[in-house]
């Protein structure tokens, strides 16, 4: 599955962000670095011009602004109108019953191709109690393999729970992820950044002709984006790296990631 | 008053932000550099919920955006509501008569608990002439306690002046801080993120138990948001650096700022 | 013309920008670092008061926001009414319908300084076929020296065309500029960091006193914009140098440009 890496630099897939503008450049930043081509709009009247002409879209409810509610509906609606892959980041989904009927709205009304959040966020969607701060989450690293599979089922769409462990799941096979450092916690909207990535990732499996395609399962696809963020994390965080430099060094990482890399350094199972 | 910055550490007050497009990622990752947790919103109908769970609350104009005056005065006046702690960073004041208008709204609607803004606003603030251009402002280092203790007085709360030296004043007392540099006026922001360290230093103020809470003045709270800004970008400018690495190192001294450094380094009166 | 940069220095304008939510803080950073004031506003009740005392207007339609068409329009109106140099950046004015009739709409009622884009761009504007994704541009580096100049006739305006080579024309002659690294489009919004720089060179040059503006010509106050990005940019991109540590030298370069280096490194023609 790493050589999907490379599909993206050459087929340069259009990620499309419907997101927030607290983390929207480094979003676009992380998306050109991987070798990805990022269109930010917050435009209704040509939702459906760039959604036709995207790779994949991105749907971040981060600052649930007021105005662009009716947008993200109606960019996840022309996503599954154009068979666009579409990701959702429900962004403190637990945080306000705002931002919990706003979720429930969009997975009633739009057919996901992956849900990504925080442990937290996913385990709230599942119907189960969480502990959280605002849109940060509390995590103790416990193994939520059977949950996540469950979750996964019952929205009939890939799930990914980010943490100190990463989840990914399709419903059958669960993918875990143990890179990453606490840092990436400390630096605002790598949660949102790792969702650019996996749109990268879906928007350029997407492209791939049948039979090339049939080398890789989408959850791969998927995985390859959380996967990304937690090795290029990992690589940054150097002995006594401050964070406003570790956020740099992430950047970095991302530029220079590769197969190579991600074979020495990915520890998954 | 230094022990304040081990308190945003231990209590993680979640800091609520309603602000501008130009800096919020900065002030997002700044408050979560000293410790605490940022929460952006644009939401009408979250207000109340988030106002409600914050430890406190940022109030920025900066963009002065059509669609978000209505939510800048609800915001406050939630934080009114459920006693939290509320700032207002009345950014170019004076540089329209829009602005003007917008912010005596607010200071007529809305208790504040602390105005802050560069030497020049808060003068205007306070009925003064002033000479600015666009937001930025000429500020030749005079001493200006006594016109910021009336200024205090006058609107009934806890009032800053940036600059050269910084003020800060409840309208009893007057804090000055020698710290600083002018490279802090060469990085969009500095000003916004030194709301976001007041904001996190109230929030945390504000959530310590009574006995504790009695240690420490609410004014030195405020005061601490101001030297850990200034003597970090003091720690930040060294010899040669050129703006872009200044930025970096700013959010790194931030994060690695303690009690320690602010004994060995801060200048205050 | 290299004069210029330290007359935006002395000049220090005022460059007010209508502009997109995903590069704003670099272009507020951007034209900081060169020397100039940068007011960032989404305002429709200041529109006419902050443009009244601008030293240049910068309208880029990045994100096609929705709820700022109309301010967008109003801007540029208020700068013809109050004489002040603005600039259009048509982001992906090829990419949509709804980009390319707003961008119809804003030359048919605002008479601009300059049009800023990348060759692709700038040829769709000119009426020629492009190859683009999303906003991003094809360019096979050809020299488009008359088809610029025709552009530039037809428009009535300064037109700038970036890419391997730059274009500057104003109808008449035409400036081209060869530096530049490939690197510049692996950051987000080095072309809107670009119209900034234009805008802060031509509001310096704008409030150049008559006798003392003779010594300059406008297109070459538009032109050292271009050089200024071009050349900082070739001067950050050392071995071997990833793409986080490359935007924060950028950042530096600008910071750190002058007569000296322009003198040095610029290739022009």
């Amino acid at each position: 599955m790493f050589e999907l890496i490379n599909k993206v630099k050459e087929i340069n897939p259009l990620v499309i962000h419907y997101t927030n503008e607290v983390t929207i450049n480094d979003c676009a930043n992380i998306t050109l670095a991987l070798g990805a081509s990022p269109l930010m709009s917050y435009s209704n009247e040509e939702v459906e011009e760039v959604v036709s002409i995207a790779s994949s879209v991105v749907i971040n409810i981060g600052t649930m602004n007021s105005s662009r509610l009716d947008l993200f509906v109606k960019a996840g609606k022309a996503a599954n109108k154009f068979n666009k892959p579409v990701i959702l980041d429900p962004v403190g989904v637990f945080a306000t019953k705002t931002r919990t009927d706003f979720t429930n709205k969009l997975l009633n009304e739009i057919k996901f191709d992956v849900v990504k959040g925080n442990v937290a966020e996913i385990k709230f969607i599942g119907g189960l109690d969480v502990r959280g701060q605002g849109v940060d989450s509390f995590d103790d690293g416990e193994d939520i393999s059977e949950v996540i599979k469950k979750i996964a089922k019952k929205i009939g769409c890939i799930v990914v729970a980010t943490g100190k462990i990463d989840f990914i799941s399709d419903g059958n096979t669960v993918i875990k992820i143990f890179n990453g450092t606490s840092k990436l916690k400390s630096v605002t909207g790598t949660g949102c950044m790792t969702g650019s990535l996996i749109g990268s990732y879906l928007g350029a499996y997407n492209n791939l002709e049948g039979r090339e395609r049939d080398n890789f399962k989408k959850v791969e696809a998927v995985a390859m984006g959380v996967l990304t963020m937690a090795v290029s994390g990992e690589l940054a965080d150097k002995d006594n790296i401050s964070i406003g430099t570790f956020k740099e060094e992430l950047m970095n990482n991302v530029y220079e990631m590769n197969i190579d890399k991600l074979k020495e350094y990915g520890r998954i199972e």
